[in-house]
């Protein structure tokens, strides 16, 4: 596809993982002319600019948003409501605010009161990550054939909607429209449960008296480290997706609790039967998924 | 390292993953003159000729290890007390029998009584595997690198236990030498409660109502599929793991759910500051895991 322009200027707020993944596939692709970004930390500033991965850096988000076309909100949601406050003011017209935040209700909560007349703001989540953080975990090809999930206000103008899609189209995506709240219930099951899960199983085999630390990495092989992986992601990240996706996390937290309750009683009483179909219910899934298309790419690749 | 016969001849009983992989690396090793194997179902053992993986198969597990010097138990660890009664009398004085189940507290319960005098009975556990099912599934190099545990019974002598180990050095393995009940507990955080959750996760999210099956499939990607390939494991295996190591892995599960409860607890009560400290703690682990040389190979590669 011949490059085209979408967003002459794109300001960049954060530039971890997924912002700095995006820096580098609107460059591939030259979907802007221009991308700035904003950080905290001046390490941070400086490590982007050492990868130039953007033009120019930023302490004060108000200062990076000011005449950017694209705004792209990349820091944890429980910054987001600060955020808004700060930037909202120095919006340009006709601008496109985003982010890339794993929960969504939340963000249009805390954001949508800061929006000024003339800003469209459409709410995003691509579903594409690794268990790595920081401007040098960040890939071009990261959101290939991986979902991007877009929440539109009711307030955003479609033509700025079917942009936005649009560029995410251009950075290797495929595009669901949703409501917020189905999203994050959604994204309970699909992502935030199991992160909270690995997270407590690899908290509880760290603490573990009787086996040596040792051991459980030793042995990881059998099962344990396909949860250390998940377990290893930003922690920061983590905690504002829990506080702000309260609801549903808890809703399937309790379905797994009693899926879990079953299990167990099923092997306290010896219950082979049960454990059996339960077990062969399960393997279909996995057969969905690289069907799909949507296993790692390993995984993907041998089951070809 | 030049060929060394170290049992002339080998008898595999069942010829799935694990057994499959061991005729393959033997093979290639060339620590046996010849390999015999067994299996219930004419079509696996149809398989496994097509495969060149054996010389011969056999329906009758006495046939089959009769005259081998090496017995390798490669069939669910249900199946062993009554596999133990039926090859006992046949098994060569001088043969050394050995397994390959998941558990090894309840393999000597089983089988123990049934070894005659002069056969050494060697229990060993190869840490490794993959998702992947029956004798197309296995590959030589699946123990490379991978730890074996081998739990030794009384009886055995010591050089029988010595040529064990060495067997499995050969296959690529490392070998760790261990009791029994410390294998059980050990598993049972590394491997069997991982099963668990996996197989529970990818069960809640199979029943949910207000989320599709469809939609679980197309953004698993956000965390979900690392679980759905340890769920696609073969039933009937994880069914008998979970009968056989009842208390460790009971015991297990009681300390995981309290470390859920502390979890959700915070959660509902939006207390951020024990989910990030939790959060974090886990993440050395994985390091752990990477340092170790146990992570998978892709996360291996990435890594260095």
């Amino acid at each position: 596809m011949a490059a085209t322009v979408l967003y002459p200027r794109v300001a960049l707020i954060g530039i971890g993982l997924i912002n700095s993944s995006i820096a580098r596939a609107i460059k591939r692709h030259g979907l802007a002319r221009s991308i700035v970004a904003c950080a905290k930390s001046e390490a941070t500033r400086r490590r982007a600019t050492e990868l130039d991965l953007v033009e120019r850096t930023y302490a004060d988000p108000a200062e990076a948003v000011r005449d950017a076309d694209l705004v792209v909100l990349g820091t944890p949601v429980g910054t987001f409501a600060e955020l808004g406050r700060v930037i909202g003011p120095a919006l340009k017209p006709g601008a496109t605010l985003t982010d890339v935040g794993s929960v969504k209700a939340a963000v249009v909560r805390d954001i949508g009161p800061h929006i000024p007349a003339g800003v469209d703001f459409v709410p995003a989540h691509p579903v594409a990550g690794t268990e790595h953080s920081g401007p040098d975990a960040g890939f071009a090809e990261l959101f290939e054939e991986r979902w991007c999930i877009v929440t539109p206000t009711a307030s955003a103008r479609p033509e700025a909607v079917e942009r936005l899609i649009g560029f995410w189209r251009r950075l290797g995506s495929r595009v669901d429209v949703m409501e917020p709240a189905h999203h994050d219930l959604v994204l309970a099951i699909t992502s935030h449960l199991p992160h909270l899960i690995a997270y407590n199983i690899v908290g509880t085999a760290k603490d573990l008296e009787s086996v040596t630390e040792g051991e459980v990495i030793k042995y990881a092989a059998g099962g344990f480290r396909d949860f250390t992986r998940i377990a290893a992601s930003d922690p920061i990240m983590w905690r504002d997706v829990f506080l702000n996706n309260r609801e549903a996390v808890l809703e399937m937290l309790g379905r797994f609790n009693e899926d879990l309750a079953v299990l167990t009683r099923a092997i306290r009483s010896g219950d082979g039967r049960t454990l059996e179909e339960f077990f062969a219910r399960t393997r279909a899934i996995r057969r969905g998924i690289i069907d799909a298309g949507q296993a790692d790419p390993e995984d993907q690749k041998k089951a070809r």
